[in-house]
């Protein structure tokens, strides 16, 4: 690749189902020139997130969509190199909204604004956009705060092989849950139960995956992280207890089908479930408490976790679709460059 | 009709679409003899309710279904005739699940318990099966606990000329809200805005109710005290603000389907909406203090309701079905005896 130029993947049309790489312009752009108050960010790694599609799209979302033209969003790491703000110093790495671009400027306006990340952290920099990351932070905040599993009690979380749902489960665990995860496929399965702990993992894409689930949730379920939507949900809310609560992260299924994300409302009557949408920026005043206890859990072994890493950005707009194929297990992160490098 | 019998309507066949009389054996039993510890109740009027709907449903649900041959559950208010209990005293008004028949046995056992009614109320006997009983208490804790309207925030009820709806209006403005009632036709609409104080009601029934919606909500939609379901459910969730409530208490536009009640999810994720489904009994334990309180504002007029009584149990089985034909305004009462006499 050039190092004189900003390679930015725009958005050239908004995609119908499945992600293609003929939706993006891959286009070369002039490094952009920090100005006062701004320091120029090299991108290092990609976070690849379920969320990149709802901003593809022009559904109804909890941030603008991406106008077409518009620089793809996404979040990342980078460093720091070069610098006008007293706020980030050259060779500082920081987190935000990087885009799906080598280079991005990062300033002192909210919408600018870039985290920097703590020198001399006990876990690998790629964690701070997994486990101890916006993800770690989804899982974290989604199953405690809005989930409030109680010792002894039966968390359940889809997509429980992905970024948050590998966490959630791990997290319940540590709150001394019964922690029951669905995914797709046998080695998904076992990874979760033989290395994260989980109590039992259900393959969703085994024949009599429902009565597997009822077999492995044998008290009801007290909380729902859900993260997958339609048939899945449904499954899970008919096993709901009374009072039960569901966190509500994602419905990743219905994200290519530009339909409605419909599901049952009889049981949120009938069991009297609390349902709570949210992003993880819900939390941004706790984010430090948050990633300060995953990064200590990660340290201590109590919080494992996997990423598979993409080697670059050119490989972004096809390698997110991992995500929707359930191709994916961990973080899917696109390596931009080289950390040691900088 | 006689007196010396217990007319009883026990369900014959589980209602398939609306609810027919053919459903019901309308059976002549004997009036039973209260034993030790019980009290024979003559029933005065019966509540009809859309819940009856669900009883008598094999449907997943909040209390076990009717069985077939049992006497239909419904909820009524009765004097006491004869005791064989220090809890009930011969010409206590007494309200409770009396039951689709003339006569009940009080008792003392939870399954049997009858609340009686103070002597002296502010209130007629009726209001206390409407907005000071049940149906009121409803919409108290539905909309106050789950709700958490603050002043200036809007509030939208569907089904708003029931019982429940009209009531939960009518708290809001209390409670400094904007009050936005969606009902069928002119005269529940006039009804709410011009004698209930709404400061708006759509009529679903009209075209372009959407767009009279959206003119009724100009700052969207904060709680949503959801009674229907449906169309109306997704045309309100539509409109929901970020980090809006979503009392579910009922999906009344879904009983007679035998379908599951679906909708749409992607509001509750995009606005991270909560919604607490709920049953009034879940607030037992705050019933005086509601009933107080809703009687209060009865007395003092800042309640209004009104009550659509129908007279004689032979009528229950048609009369159930105005609540799901929208022919009803208010509290659907059945008479059964008239309480001069006891």
């Amino acid at each position: 690749m050039k190092n004189d130029v900003n390679r930015q993947f725009r958005l050239k049309s908004r995609p119908v189902g499945r992600i293609k790489t003929s939706d993006f312009d891959l286009v070369e752009a002039r490094i952009p020139e920090p100005g006062a108050g701004e320091a120029l960010v090299r991108n290092l790694y990609l976070s690849l997130d379920p969320t990149n599609r709802i901003w593809m799209s022009d559904m109804d979302q909890y941030m603008p969509p991406v106008k077409i033209g518009e620089v793809m969003r996404g979040g990342g790491i980078g460093v720091v190199v070069k610098s006008n703000s007293s706020a980030y110093q050259v060779g500082d790495h920081v987190s935000g909204l990087v885009g799906w671009q080598d280079y991005t400027i990062a300033g002192e306006k909210p919408e600018q604004r870039m985290g920097v990340i703590p020198k001399g952290l006990p876990v690998p920099l790629t964690a701070m956009m997994g486990a101890c990351g916006m993800t770690g932070l989804t899982a974290y905040f989604g199953l405690l705060e809005l989930g409030m599993p109680k010792p002894g009690e039966t968390v359940v979380v889809s997509a429980a092989a992905g970024a948050v749902g590998s966490v959630v489960g791990q997290i319940a665990k540590i709150k001394g849950c019964r922690a029951v995860g669905i995914a797709g496929g046998p080695d998904k399965c076992k990874w979760l139960t033989d290395e994260l702990g989980f109590d039992a993992a259900v393959d969703y894409k085994r024949a009599g995956w429902k009565e597997e689930l009822a077999r492995a949730t044998p008290n009801g379920i007290d909380v729902n992280f859900e993260n997958v939507g339609g048939e899945i949900m449904e499954a899970v809310m008919a096993r709901m207890n009374l009072f039960s609560r569901m966190p509500l992260c994602g419905m990743i299924s219905g994200y290519n089908t530009g339909e409605p994300m419909r599901g049952d409302f009889g049981p949120i009557l009938m069991k009297r479930i609390a349902i709570r949408g949210f992003i993880v920026i819900d939390f941004m005043a706790k984010y430090a408490e948050g990633s300060r206890q995953l990064a200590e859990w990660v340290a201590q072994g109590k919080i494992k976790h996997r990423e598979t890493i993409v080697d670059g950005l050119e490989q972004a707009p096809t390698a997110v679709n991992k995500l929707f194929d359930g191709e994916n297990m961990g973080k899917l992160i696109v390596k931009l460059a080289d950390p040691e490098k900088f």
